[in-house]
This record gives structure tokens, sequence and C-alpha cells, in this order.
């Protein structure tokens, strides 16, 4: 494919401009009527949220309005809420300069997104047939946050490097995506996948990585003073760290069945993550001449035990095989910052910004392998005849699948969200090329001053400044203006 | 009012002491001792705090200990805690030198409020006449949190402008006001105000908002050097917008019926919400010269749609009623931003700091009307008979009320709401002006050292500063000294 | 014990060696496997937890899943969840330079405290002896963040003056007296403490000051230029501090009993914690030449309330009891920052970072003694016959105790916190005197350059600093470039 993407390149080989004055508004405007539209055409409350379900309780056997599923999901809506928003908002936040970008890009893709996924989920997985209908509850509202995340995802690989239109056009197909992909595992392959190693992490890491290699920049080196962090950015994006951390047992568990499958997502979520800690302050420190720990690794590898027990996390792989696969996480995915990082970018051309691969694309795989191999193992001793078909749902035109075959679908969904991350990507990866989109050129990368207004860094105003400090001011300011005229030379690879 | 205001102004016209050394700790030491003596007198724990209620469940007709009403509304009332203690409390550390200020007074004028508040709302709403004690359960905090939420919206428009005596004092009389109007709207003139677009937005707003046109600074401009924000202080608000955009389906569902309508609620909330996003950055990008968003706008318009979905929030309104409402509400926020409060400042003498109109004060008007519109066009095919009873509480004397006088009646509980928030600010005001509570002089505006022991910046300690810079520092803290003799002359207008 | 600790103390002096590269990784790896193979053979899912739950519903009088304990316990666990991970860890970054550390280490040990807190407390609680394997569920995942709770409060006694390898070391030993300790007090003298003033406090606090006494530096003040806050941290330390604040009601609600047990301390807590905040601040500004606040006591004595009410935040104290707790509490608290913390590190050699004492240890022993004499005083009346055997549990071979009696053992489970925390600080401080830990020199303490690899704090790059300041960076790196080394002298005292 070199060839052909040098031939892209040169084509499309131009002088940026970063001026999204009419682009974005137009998309925002643009999409936010559509949904309108399409949710006056199709987004109904379902029978819970409508006054009507108070009149029909006695005839579904329901003796008081405190069954209402609401109060057994909003809980983990709320913590899955928080991750989506404020983890990996702020996750992103490590930049030194892109922090405004990081918090504010995400929360306005996930905005939109999840206004999308209610759709595009919607019309594959609650659809009155009569109606014509979506329903929509409380489950739909996690669905939606959980596809949202598998964009967020995507996000994280291609960060600082492309402009707000850019990304809501990623956002856009990448839930289109989601749904399908999410349709084809769970129903017509009906593998588990309860946290979404396979369908969020797997998906969403990939179809990020794949754009960011469409999307490479050979010349990125010239933004690289601003490619680490400082102090106070590390801080922050460790509340992004925290928030994830602390909640990701409720996003394995959101979507579980009720009573013990909850339960048991929650304590085996826990104990993988726990694990992860300490594995990954080990690897870290063994990594480092004199054994200091690295903010990237406990900012993300510390969270790969949740990744990699979204499919298995309902299954009984009991307390220690969490703690097992915790604890191997931890380890791979910081050795990835440590080897994989540096060797997808120098030979494989894939620039990574959030080290996506190592924190969601490799956990998530060994997630999904992890949940095929106790997918197989699965007996009548450990769950119980009763337990074993509900765990796994053999019910309906699944009566009678054997856990073992089980366990080849569960392996046949996580090809399937590969395929979709590496193919969806390339092409809107493709898409994203086009000199339309306002992205930054490569000194810009990285920079919030090319898409917001970004304050003054002087503390008391010009009155104060010593001349020697102005000096250095004007230094620092100086290829922001350049910027701000919104017209700079791509050097494109020469 | 000009000339009465000039009389005013020239009568308390003197040097400003900002020494609160003796006044903060009286008022604090005196409300609290006042707090234990009448929760002494009227406080006690409800049926369901009671020990006594486990030996009254059979009699009850209540099962189990876990139909205790704790378990349906306590995971609410957290998210409502969190909104008014990190999200108010963080959504106004935008600025750069006042955010102890906003963290700090914001904590403890909810502290004190919610105290004050338990006694107010109890008196009218959980009074038992045959004892005469107030019995309070989780309802009572959540309503005492909802109560002291509007006496932060109100901080917002005065934040950096006051000392914390006035705060208190303010406070004081705001929780006051409030538990009155709340009175009148929802038990007087029956109207359904789940979130409080009228009795917590529209009051508060315009409560604060008449305070700082009573407390007009002309010469505010005195201070223009810490009225924006730094890189990090702006990301510090971030946290405060997203714990409140997270939680607002939470807040506009806390207190409303139970099954449906607080499923209901959560999702037109979320919806609305989702939709502001995408409008509000449509409209800052297009604000600016060559696209760039703005963070003041990204802050606070993208929480118009909650604050216009509290009144409407368990109405049968239907999912893309809510996305309209999120979409006109984001547009209209952020061009209130734009073109109002310039307006304001500039014509009619209002300093907002925060944007408290374009954020509350608007969108709950907005909020109240759509809640009057959609409460008079109810009917019972898309409530039911039953679900039209219980949603608009149609029961004991209000048995025979039509949806459409409903809707007159939400139109007269908006009026009570304006006004409550205009006479009680400008009465309020009028005793803020008194020249007894320490408030700073408009070069000390927006300024922490003044009430704050602020740390020294210099990250390395004295020793290590090279001349040049200790200079800088000279040159930055001598204003700060000149404030720490706490006498300086307010130069009043002329 | 000065004599002693003087022979120590010349024995053990030597240049130190922080370098931890071979230390921690060892540590964490043998831990982690370690928790592998006790997981492996003794941890197992209970029953709520278990696939074969379902089967058993109609034999154990259960209706539906909905009623797993899961539902009615997982909201409070994720609230002390924060609180472990946020809470405790954002109170602490509140130094210029040691936030890194704060955040970073309170992860690590609470991650690996939390597995070994499982176990240790299984093996005391949740053992089946037919089995001989400990049964987790969501109540052990609660207590395990307790326990862990306990070392956390510890590491603020000693925060920046430690190794992370003497981080673990001190959890691994805290986690186990914790459990022994809480074992006696609540199953041997059945003591009730819901909310863990005695157990998690008291011992705590004490076990931290302990150790800090043992490990005592007198030539700490070479590290003064790092021991105070910058203006960020401070706002950093404050989202510790709200977090804790607010989800206190959940803390010391999480295990009570269901029902009005857990309602009744959700309001205790919150009127104590919102009385503190009064009293904290009347004190401070009182303290203060000018009346200013200080961010010292806000961040922390606001929080002495809920410490206070967690041992009688269950028992019918009544509100205005709950406010008086309080109130009181914000006095002594920030008092004790005031005079007592100068006067244990001037005359009692015992240096405390965080305030553990004022915030922690003295709260606890108030907290213990209002449990002990509102017990005592506990009768019919207020709790009725049956509510008084529920709340106390006075059933099985309690059945006989008199209300004055239990008063008495609640006293005596405060000395058991006591002894244990004191005697248990010093066995466990002499273990970490050994000089094979990697701790940090004394011009070295409260610095992360020590531990971790810290981003250049300048914002711009390397090219664009003029002369003056890279002169100013050159200072301020020099003494980091020591430390770097990895090898410097410990004065040791002279």
């Amino acid at each position: 494919m070199g060839n052909c993407c040098q031939v892209f390149k040169d084509y499309f080989c131009r002088p940026k401009n970063t001026n999204i004055r009419i682009k974005l508004p137009v998309v925002c405007f643009t999409w936010q009527i559509a949904m309108i539209i399409l949710f006056g055409i199709f987004i109904r409350y379902n029978r819970e949220a409508d006054a009507h379900w108070l009149s029909t309780l006695a005839e579904e056997n329901i003796t008081s309005p405190l069954e209402n599923d609401f109060y057994y999901r909003y809980p983990s809506f709320q913590d899955v809420h928080v991750m989506v928003f404020v983890g990996f908002g702020f996750l992103m936040t490590f930049l030194k300069r892109y922090s405004f970008g990081a918090v504010g890009f995400n929360f306005l893709i996930a905005a939109f997104g999840l206004q999308w996924a209610l759709l595009m989920q919607g019309w594959f997985h609650s659809l009155d047939a009569s109606t014509g209908k979506i329903n929509i509850g409380i489950e739909n509202l996690i669905n939606a946050d959980f596809c949202v995340a598998g964009c967020l995802i995507a996000y994280g690989a291609v960060l600082g490097k492309v402009s707000p239109v850019q990304l809501m056009v990623m956002t856009l197909f990448g839930i289109t995506l989601y749904a399908v992909e999410e349709y084809i595992i769970l129903n017509l392959l009906h593998a588990k996948d309860a946290g979404g190693s396979m369908v969020i992490h797997t998906f969403g890491g990939y179809y990020g990585l794949t754009i960011s290699w469409v999307l490479y920049r050979p010349n990125l080196h010239q933004s690289k003073r601003l490619q680490g962090s400082v102090y106070h950015s590390d801080i922050f994006a460790m509340i992004g760290t925290l928030f994830l951390w602390m909640f990701w047992p409720s996003f394995n568990s959101a979507i579980t069945g009720h009573g013990d499958a909850q339960l048991r997502a929650v304590i085996n979520t826990y104990l993988s993550l726990a694990a992860s800690v300490l594995t990954t302050v080990a690897i870290t420190s063994l990594s480092q001449k004199t054994g200091k720990l690295d903010m990237v690794h406990i900012q993300n590898s510390t969270l790969a035990g949740g990744v990699a027990m979204g499919t298995a996390a309902e299954f009984m792989i009991s307390p220690y095989g969490a703690v097992i696969v915790g604890s191997l996480c931890g380890v791979f995915s910081t050795m990835g910052y440590i080897f994989i990082s540096p060797f997808l970018e120098k030979r494989l051309k894939i620039h990574d910004t959030c080290g996506v691969h190592n924190l969601h694309a490799m956990p998530g795989v060994i997630g999904g392998i992890v949940g095929a191999i106790s997918a197989a193992a699965a007996n009548e001793v450990d769950y119980g005849k009763q337990g074993l078909i509900r765990v796994f749902d053999f019910t309906g035109p699944y009566k009678n699948r054997s856990t073992s075959a089980q366990g080849g679908y569960q392996a046949a969904g996580m090809c399937v969200a590969i395929l979709f991350g590496v193919v969806g990507g390339a092409i809107v990866g493709a898409i994203l090329r086009l000199p339309i989109w306002g992205d930054p050129a490569d000194e810009n990368c990285y920079d919030d001053e090319i898409y917001w207004e970004v304050p003054d860094e002087d503390e008391e105003g010009q009155d104060s400044i010593p001349p020697i400090l102005e000096y250095n001011n004007h230094m620092i300011h100086k290829q922001q203006e350049i910027s701000e005229s919104n017209f700079s030379v791509d050097q494109c690879g020469s």
C-alpha cells in the first residue's frame, strides 16, 4: 500500500487551512437537525418509561413501581457515563497543550455519538416491528454509552493530529460500524461480550490504529515540543485513570443478567484491575535505569485488567482466574508501551498518541481469547444446569449449542471485531485524508491554539511584566501567531 | 432607581476594610449554634430512618427492609450532592486567581445552606402537626441540596466581587425566599417542577442578577487583570461542567414519582443535554473569526439543555421533543454569552461573572414555558387516564383540574419565581450594600489573596531565585502587599 | 526510648540509595504471585455471586434476582471506592512536587491492600468451615476498601518521607494488624463500629503517627523548599476533600443493617459533616491576623465530622446530636492543626505530613467516645424493643447484654484500636528503619524526582528558552541532578 499511499499523499499535498468556521457549524447543525428528524420518526419511550406503564403493572405481575428496571441499571449507567465523559476525557489531557482538545472534543463527539448510537443500535436491537418505532429505556442509554466508548478509544490513537470535523466524521462512521459488528457478534454469532473486550475495545482500538496508519505524518517531529506532558497535566490525566479504574466493574456488569451475573462481573473486574496495578508498577520500575515509575504506564496499563475481563466478566472464571488475567495484562500492556509502540511507529508507520494498542487493542484481544477459552471450558459442575443456560443464554435456537461450540463462536466474534476495525478504519481513514476537513499542519499538531481560544498564560496582566519575561513571552507566542493566520505549509514528507 | 442608587453610593462610599477576622467567625458560630438549637427543637428522623420502623413493617404491608425508600432515592441523591459541591464548585474555578474562593466559598455556603434548608423546607412541607416536629428522610436531603443549588446559582453572578460574610447573608435570605416561593409554586399553585427550571434556576438566576445589579461596581475594570482564566483553571472548570452534565439526569429525576416518571425524566434530560453540546459548539465556532471554540461557552452553554428540561422532564414530551428543546437552548445560551451579557453589563449595569443569565435565568424561563405548554397539551392518549392523574398529581382538591388549567398554573408559577428573584434580590442587595460586610475594593476583586492564605507560587523556595525573577516576583506581589494591609481606597465611581 | 533510638540511628546511618529498580519489582511480583496462589487456594464466589444461585432462589424464599444484595450495597460500595482512590489520593496531592507520589503510591498500595484484605478479613469473617474456602461477595469488597482506608490514613502521616517499597511493607503489616484488631473489636468485644471511628480512623491514625515517630528525621528542614503547596496543587487537593466529604455518608452507612439503619447513618453523617464546615471556617479565620482562610484547614478539618460520626452513625443520636458532634469536631480538628501539630513535631518528634492526628486520630477517638456514650444511653423508648436488638445485634450469646455494658465494650474497643496502632506502628516502624528499603535522603523528601519520571516543566521545548530562564532552570534542576545519581549522604542528625 506504500506506493498507493504516496500517490494519495502527493495528490492531496497542499497548504493546510485549519479555519473551521463554516465546516464545524455546518456539520454540527446538519447532524443535529438530522437527529431531530430521525428521533421524531423513530424514537419513542419504551414500556417502562411510558406513563401508561402504571396501568399495566397488574397484568404484568409487577407488584410495585419499584420493580422498574431503572432502579437496577441506573447506578451502573451513571458510572459508565462518568467513564465516558470524565474517564476518557481526562485520561487524554496528559499532553501539555492539548487538554482543551482532549476533554472538549471528547465531550463533543460523545454527545453526538450517543444520539446516533441510540438510532443505529435501536434499528438493530430495539425496533418494534409492529409500529416501526425504536422504544428506548435504560439499557439503550447504557448501550449508547458503550458504543460511544468504542469511538473514544479510536480518538486516542489520533489525538492531537486531527480536526474536530474529522472527529465528527470518524464518529459517524465508527458508530455505524460498531452497530453492525455488534449485531453480527452478539446476535448472529450469539457470542457473549458483556464488557465489550471484542465489541468495544478490539474494534475501537484497531479502528483508531488503522485510521492513524492511513493518516500517518512522516514529519510529526515538527511538533515534538508539544508531545510531552507537564506536571499538572499528568495529574489531570490521573483523574481520568482513576475514574475509569474505579467504575470499570460497573462497565463490565452494566448489562449482564440480573443477580449473580452482575455481582460476579463486578468481583472479577475489581480483582483483575487490582492485579494489573501491581504488575504495571513492577514492569515500569524495571524498565528505568534507577527504578523510577513512568506516569504513562501508570495512567494506562493499570486499566488493562479491566479491558481483558470484558468478555469473561460474567463467566465462572473464579477469583484467582481474574487475578491471573489482570496480572498478565498489566505486564503485557506496560511492555507494549516500552517495546511495541516504538516498533509500530518506526516499522509500521502507525503513530498511536495514547497507546491505544497497549491499553485497548491488545488487552481486548487477550480478553476475547480468555472469553473463548473459558466459554469452551464451561460445564454444569461449575455453573449448574440452569446457570449454564442463563449465563450463555442457551435458549431458543441456541438451546442445543455446546459450550465448546460457544468457544468457537466467541473466537469467530473476535475475528469479526478485528476485521471491522481494520477494514472500516482503512475506508474511513481514506475519507479523512480528503483535504477538506481542516486538519492541522505537522508543526501544529498537539496544539490547542489551532482550534481553541486559549487564554494568555501571563497571570498578572500585561502591565506588570518586566522586559525580559516579555521577550520570553514573545518567543513563545511567535509560532502561535503564525498558526493563527491559519494558513501554513505542510511539507508533506519531503 | 438610578438616583436613589447614587445616594446610597455616596453615603456608603468609604475605604474598604476586608478584614473579616471577627465578622466571619461570628457569623459562622452564631448561625451554627442557632442551627443546633433549632435542630434540637424541631428536627427528628422520619419513620423510615427511625429504629422503630422495623417493628412497623408488618402493619404497613412492607415485606422487607429493602423496600425502604432509601434504596430508590439515595443513588440520585449522591449524584445531586456531587453536582452541588463538585459541579457548581469547580464550574466557578475558571478565573485565574479565584479558584480557592470559587470552590471554598461554594463549600461553605452549601454546607450552611443545607442545614437552613432542612428547617425552612421542613416547616413548609414536613411538619408533623401533631408533634410540631419536622421529620426528615432521604427526600428532605435531596430537597435541601436543590434549595442550596438556587443560592449557588446566585453566587455565580457575584463571583469574585463579594466577601464570604456577604455570601452567608445572601444564602440565609436566599434559602428563606426559596422555601416560600417553592411552597407557593408547588403547593398553592400545584405546579409541577421536578428539576426546578422555575423554582431553582429562574429564581436563583434572577436573585443573583438583581443582587449583582444593586452591587454594581462602575470601576471593576481596575481588576481586569484577574478577570480571565489560565490554561489549567479552564481544565478545572471542565471538571465542574462534566459532573454537572453527567449527573443532570439524576437531578431532574431525583424527586419525581417512582417508576416510569424517573426513567422518563432521565431519558429526556440525557437527550436534551446531548443536543445542546452540538449546537453550542456550532454557535461558538461560528462566532470566532477562524472558527475556534471558546471555553466559556463549552463550560456553560452545554448545560442549558438540562436547565430547560427541569420542568418538563417527567412529562411525555417524547424523545424528539427533548432533543429539540436541548438544541434550541444550546443556541440561545451561547448567543446569550456573545450578545446579551455585554448588553446587560453596558446598558443595564448588571455584571454577571459566570453568565448566570445565559446558563440559568434564560434557559430556566424557557424550561418553564416548555413545561406550561406541554402540561396544557397533555392528554389521555399520550399519558393514559391513570398516567395523567399520577404525573400531574390530579388528586384531592385538584381532582378536577384540566390540563389546560394546569398549563396556566405552570405559567403563574414562572411569574412567581421571577418575582421572588427580582424583589428578593433587590432587598437583599440593599442589605449587602451596607459597608459592614468586608467586601473587596474594585481593584481587589477576583483575587484570592484578600480572603485566603495563598501559597507562594515560586516552586523551589526563596533560595534559588535568580535576581531577575525575584524582581518580577516583587512586581507581582507589590499589589498584594497593599491589599494585605486590608485598607484600600475605593474610588467609588469617580 | 531516646537513647535506644540513637543507637539505631548511628547503626543504620549510611548513604541513602534510592534506586528501587530491583526492590520494587521484586516486591510487587512476589506479592502478586503470592496473591494468585492464595486466591487459588482460598477465595471463591459467595452464594450470591455464584451461577448456582439462580436455582436456589425458590428454596431460600427469594422471589426475584432483584433481591440480590448487590443492588442494595453496590452504590455505596462505589462511593467508598471513589473515596479510597480519588478521595485519599487527591487529598494528598497538595504538596507542590509530590502529587505523583500522592496519587500514584496511594493507587499502588490500595490495589495491593485490597487483595490482601480480602484474604486476611476472609480468614476471620467469611471462612466456610466445611470447605475451608473464603466465599466473597459485595460486603467483602466494601470491607476490603475499609481496611485499605486504614492504611491510606497511615500513609498520610509519612507522606513524602518514605519509599514505595516501605509503603508496601507498611501496608502488608497494616492490613494484617487491621484484620486482627477488627476481629477483636467487632467479634470478640461485639462492639459496633459501622463507619470505623475506632477500627479505621483511630487505628490507622496512630499506626501512621507511631511509624512517623520511629522514622523521625531531625534534618527534614533540608527539604523545606518542597513542603508547601502551590496554587493549583491546592485545587487538586480540594477534589480529594470534596469527594471524601460528599461520599462520607455512604462510607458510614455502607455495611450497616438494611433499611432504617442505613438511612439514619446517612442523615447523621451528612449533618455532622455540614456542621464541621462552618466551625472549621470560623476557627481558621479567627487564627489569622486578617481573618484569611487557610486551605490546609478547609481541606482537612471539614471532614472531621464524618470521622467522628463513624461509630454512632447508625445509633439514634438524633439529628441535633449529629450537628453538635460535627460542630465540635470542626473546632477541635482545626485547633489541632494550629496548636497540636507544631507541639507533636517539636516536643514529641512526630512529623505528621497531612495532619493525620487532627483529621483521623483525634476525631476517631472522639467518635469512639461518642459511640460508647450513646450506646450506654440507648434505651427502649428511643429505639423500640426490636430496634434495640437489631441496632446492637443483641442476639445469640449477646442476648442479655445491657446497653450500659455495651457502652463499656465500646470503650474497650477504642483501647484495642489505640493499642494496635501504637504497638503495631512501633514494630513496623522499626522494620522500616532497616536501610534496605530505598527511602529518600532528608533533602530529597517530598520530591517526585526521586521515584518518578517527571516531565520537564518548560512548556515550549528546549529551543525557545532565553538565556536567563535557562539559567534559572539550571539552578532549579541542579539539585535534582544530584539526586538522580541516587546516592547522596544523609547527614543523620548531625
